[in-house]
């Protein structure tokens, strides 16, 4: 759950990074940025505020924005019967991002999952996204990602997102928010 | 037919133009911005700075560079047997750029199609796109677009590109660039 106080602290803070990266964002898509704290109550920790460009049937666009060593838990997009599950590139814009996916363990990586999380995470390759990087991860695939420590902007283009339908390794969370009401 | 003169200056300019807007690309990705003409060999008139993120079978991402009053020529996205068109949003990043599609006509449009093509362009209903702006097409939906007085950079987020099976209303235009041999 999500206090009032601070989801309009991290929209704010959100607002401000797009601003200062030279994102320019509407006022009604401002409004709609959602603010998600994976059902954990530490969006400081795990968390990502996301902006949904667009998401039709066949198209999703989104602009994430990530505080400083802010973390998205592991999860993957899977198929289902003949539904080919989600594939997304991550593109940094802002910041950098270090993304976890299966592979060879990355000797001295330089992120470390969530503490007090640690069990919930198991890809160990890391990828390094600076501004002009970027990684396609194709359905099915394990992944987490942190940002380094002045947080990151990561436009993501993918085929349509069903949030809902996204799998944790981590069973206590929830992928769709909850924020107080006033 | 574009030069390679031509081709080095549009380059440059573009790449300026993408810096400038706080884009940022990678000096492979630099290299492969496609310089497009259509084939009429009036670029600064009729063309595009076409940087292409990702194009897999699902999902393509575009950074499209545009330099002042230059034109998209008028085309559409068929679908062919059960294989739908491509569909695709803009989201204009910087300056402004006017996209016509079909529908009632525009009143003092802000823009006319290139001087000498006019027999080419059908679509008279104006949408203006200036920065956090965006709009939606679907396949087979007419379309072109023009930059304003400061050129115009967006966002092209969409169902894969095959550039080869775009229609042009123009019988003249070819979509695949010749750039001049050194």
């Amino acid at each position: 759950m999500i206090t009032q106080s601070e989801y309009k602290s991290a929209l704010e803070r959100a607002t401000l990074m797009l601003e200062r990266a030279g994102i320019a964002i509407t006022s009604e898509e401002q409004k709609r940025l959602e603010i998600a704290d994976f059902g954990l109550g530490q969006l400081e920790q795990t968390g990502l505020e996301v902006l949904t460009y667009v998401n039709t049937e066949r198209v999703c666009a989104k602009e994430i924005v990530m505080f400083p060593h802010q973390t998205c838990p592991e999860h993957w997009h899977p198929t289902k019967a003949s539904k080919l599950g989600k594939e997304e590139t991550f593109r940094c814009r802002w910041g950098t991002v270090y993304l976890y996916v299966p592979g060879e363990s990355t000797p001295n990586p330089a992120c470390k999952p969530p503490a007090g999380s640690e069990d919930h995470y198991s890809a160990r390759h890391e990828i390094v996204l600076k501004p002009g990087d970027q990684y396609s991860l194709y359905p099915d695939t394990l992944h987490w990602f942190q940002a380094g420590s002045e947080g990151a902007i990561v436009s993501e283009f993918s085929t349509r997102s069903t949030d809902d339908e996204d799998r944790f390794t981590d069973p206590r969370i929830k992928r769709i928010p909850e924020v107080q009401k006033t």
